[in-house]
């Protein structure tokens, strides 16, 4: 048994439980999960071997999920795992990245095995993890199963947060604040942009004091200037901040792969009109969303509110306000359940965790100022404390 | 057009030319590329959006490649590429994560109205950014096409590194020294492995002196103990270090995507007996292996004359020895070309750029001692100067 688990072995079997109920609701027999957060949320499987294809099979009448995987990564399975060792099924190397051979074969010949190959599996279809050619081979490989999506099963079964869980969260809010004051202290004219960067990955990685952290599901974003335009760009390595230099910080806390996620913006010297306009009203925004959130309005409704609130402004805002998110591995910190917009008509709950990010990129740069935050009994929790302003350098 | 090249656009239009040469001779007449890595190598595009839908258009009677992604990655399109703003294709953000609606649409529309739907359509089948959903889509919008498997096209046209490339490399090498001595150097008794894990972190991201660094597609995997015995497990955050441990380090250094990995193994203390004598192996099969490698050997001539060189020792090696390596985004800085392992035919020429990655993952305890090489006119040349031995501390 691993000495490395996260949660009791019974929280575990509750997520199973949990799952299986939702497999059954949702037509599914036999579930292939590919997501390393699924993976990890089910098994406590925990390591970087995502790269080449691994999984699960969950099927509602056997009682563990089988570990399937490269056989260099089962000891990694026997190691951070509560699965016996019959249900860790490694596969021979020479199916990685071999025209002749793919993993999901083998996987095929583990639910023939098991007597499921005429039975409703559901896989991850839209997951990063199941490729096309996952699809194709098992399509092939079990012609007389019903393949169906199940895309975001196990997410939605994550998106209400245990009581264990929503420490982890709050340890990575902590370690979140240290990341952001870490950000704004290392943004000064004249250093390299990739001191900065390195200062926050040293920040994520160690956490602070006994609060250690764990690598992040996204990098640094913190792109200056025009580069704040869009939303997804990095650092300049070889360029120096300067005076007059605008940067925007989305950043985040990990602990125990449990991410707090916060976005907030620098300015080297005095901000500009236009600048200090958009960051007054998404505060305002922020706020007035924030007073409005609690348990039973849906996302859309939130997301409604927060068009309200800065209608009349300068601000523009076509996309999505906001997203669940917690545990997670790369590329991405957000859960792919909840979306903060029009259409999404999830009610929220306590324990739930978004993150409010009304991240602004017009054509000529960017804003951000985002909240994590707790959906709680009576309305919500911000998880971070950082001042809600442009941070002045 | 964006400042941030790394190459000149004549070098970006000769990738194109040979990948639709490539094209043409697998008989792809358009090709949707998934890739980030391959988005960047015919581009420049670079940024975290990967984590949803994007990817390049190409058609071998099109000038450029067509960007598609997401409408607030499309400045950074702008920002980063060489192609004209008629080729970025933003969507809406409503398409993003959103059950009724996907990407794949959006690019078939794209496909239609250039009348490109009727042709031999390639995509990256196993690529992990083209899910089953993508392919689902792309049939059932695009049913006269012809879809056919077109997964390492890309990578195979980077398999041979121009002169830029391998300064990069040669650059990257030089981080990668700077990251493996920080980490020999964090590795202490009484130290939080956390610690020495943002030490790591920060040097890749830094780099050394001028040569900046950049965010690795792997994270660092610096396992202790039994842990070794897994191939992709990480540090433990809370853990510290202490007398008698073993730690794998597998790294790397990256210079403007471009990677350099390397594996060492560090001891605190004496190393026992069994450990020094599966070091003494591995490094003098290593040492026959590196002397052996020249253009015109195959890749799986390369593995027998390791597999020769070991025989009679304790080492067991049952996975691949090495791979291709070089410009790559998480997860994974392996070009998924070539694998030095029986089967694999490639005839190696200079300019490739391979991991030689020995690591031995027994069932107690793992031992790696890596090197990567680039091969040249007469033999190959070790990109790294580390010494080759258990570090003791």
């Amino acid at each position: 048994m691993a000495d490395t688990l996260r949660f009791e072995v019974s929280e575990y079997h509750e997520r199973l439980r949990k799952t299986k109920e939702r497999m059954l609701r949702e037509k599914v027999e036999v579930l292939i999960v590919s997501d390393p957060a699924n993976m990890n949320y089910l098994t406590g499987y925990d390591g970087w071997s995502f790269y080449v294809h691994q999984g699960l099979v969950i099927s509602l009448d056997y009682d563990e999920p089988i570990w399937f995987g490269r056989g260099m990564d089962a000891n990694g399975a026997k190691l951070t795992t509560w699965l016996s060792g019959d249900n860790i099924r490694p596969y021979e190397d020479d199916y990685v990245q071999n025209v002749f051979k793919h993993p999901m074969s083998f996987v095929a010949d583990i639910v023939r095995e098991k007597g499921w190959d005429r039975r409703h599996i559901g896989v991850e279809m839209d997951n990063y993890w199941f490729t096309g050619k996952c699809l194709e081979t098992l399509v092939e490989e079990l012609p007389q199963a019903e393949f169906q999506d199940a895309t975001s099963l196990v997410n939605w079964v994550r998106i209400v947060k245990s009581a264990r869980e929503i420490e982890y969260i709050r340890q990575a809010a902590r370690v979140c604040e240290h990341v952001m004051q870490t950000a704004v202290d290392s943004v000064e004219a004249g250093r390299l942009e990739s001191e900065a960067a390195a200062n926050v990955y040293h920040a994520v990685v160690r956490g602070v004091g006994e609060l250690t952290g764990d690598h992040p599901a996204i990098f640094p974003i913190m792109p200056t200037n025009e580069r704040t335009s869009a939303a997804h760009l990095g650092w300049q390595p070889d360029r120096k901040y300067e005076r007059g230099d605008l940067v925007l910080l989305e950043l985040c806390g990990v602990r125990y792969r449990y991410h707090c996620p916060l976005s907030r913006t620098a300015y080297i010297g005095d901000p500009p009109k236009e600048l200090r306009e958009i960051a007054d009203a998404v505060v305002k925004g922020v706020e007035e969303t924030l007073s409005f959130v609690r348990p039973g309005v849906t996302a859309e409704e939130v997301e409604a509110r927060w068009r309200q609130a800065i209608s009349g402004t300068r601000v523009v805002k076509p996309s999505r306000l906001g997203y669940a998110f917690g545990l997670n591995y790369v590329p991405d910190w957000g859960e792919h359940t909840i979306s903060l917009r029009s259409g999404d008509k999830t009610i929220l709950m306590p324990g739930m965790t978004i993150h409010l990010m009304p991240g602004i990129w017009l054509d000529e740069f960017g804003f951000e100022c985002s909240e994590p935050i707790l959906v709680t009994d009576g309305g919500c929790e911000t998880l971070v404390s950082f001042p809600r302003r442009i941070l002045m350098k």
